[in-house]
């Protein structure tokens, strides 16, 4: 069952904050780092590299979550739980340019020689947020 | 087997830097949001409530993650994954207002009636900084 992302903090997946996303390793265990998202409006999108670690976890356990704290003040932050439900390369490598765009103001200056962008879509399934 | 913090990533544990937390909720899937946090010189500690979901899934299962960012620069973070190697109230009043402290300039604002503090040790067993 998907969850709406509350009126009042759709601004945090507007701007160019940060989200905290964790996927599971092949033990269950927990690894977390920062990555840049967006929003089509029901879903978080996500964008990382194949063969990734994040990559590979969410392939094969698609249980994520994220926090997203307001870069301007740390006490407000939205939080979501929820499944990946869509793993794609097409549109991939423009959406990693329109994400730079977001937080760079330029097309993404990081690619690697052979690298292969990946798009991830995140069902959110609970969401709340704190602080205001 | 504890892993150590990178020397020169130290400075993300003594600065009022936020840590993304994420433990296991009880079907294994996970939970992530931003802690206060500071350093014993092996251990990441942490400080939270009894009775709230990440106490009762820390309780539940030692497996966490921690994420801390550079609030100056979003691009360095130091990466933690391990496991609670304890959980105490002794000393944990006197601990949320040392970490007040470090993050508002005073004493704990935001006690609630009946609560009660406790303190988490996480072991380090994997640990990774990126940026610099």
């Amino acid at each position: 069952m998907s969850a709406a992302v509350p009126s009042e903090y759709l601004d945090l997946l507007q701007k160019p904050t940060f989200a905290h996303l964790t996927t599971l390793m092949p033990d269950g265990s927990p690894q977390v780092s920062p990555v840049w998202c967006d929003f089509d409006g029901t879903h978080v999108v996500i964008n990382s590299a194949k063969g990734r670690q994040k990559d590979r976890n969410m392939r094969r356990d698609p249980r994520v979550a994220l926090a997203l704290s307001d870069p301007e003040n740390p006490y407000r932050y939205l939080q979501v739980r929820g499944k990946i439900v869509e793993v794609t390369e097409t549109g991939a490598d423009a959406h990693i340019d329109k994400l730079s765009q977001k937080y760079l103001g330029k097309a993404y200056p990081f690619r690697q020689p052979g690298e292969v962008r990946v798009i991830y879509r995140v069902e959110p399934e609970h969401v709340s947020g704190s602080g205001n």
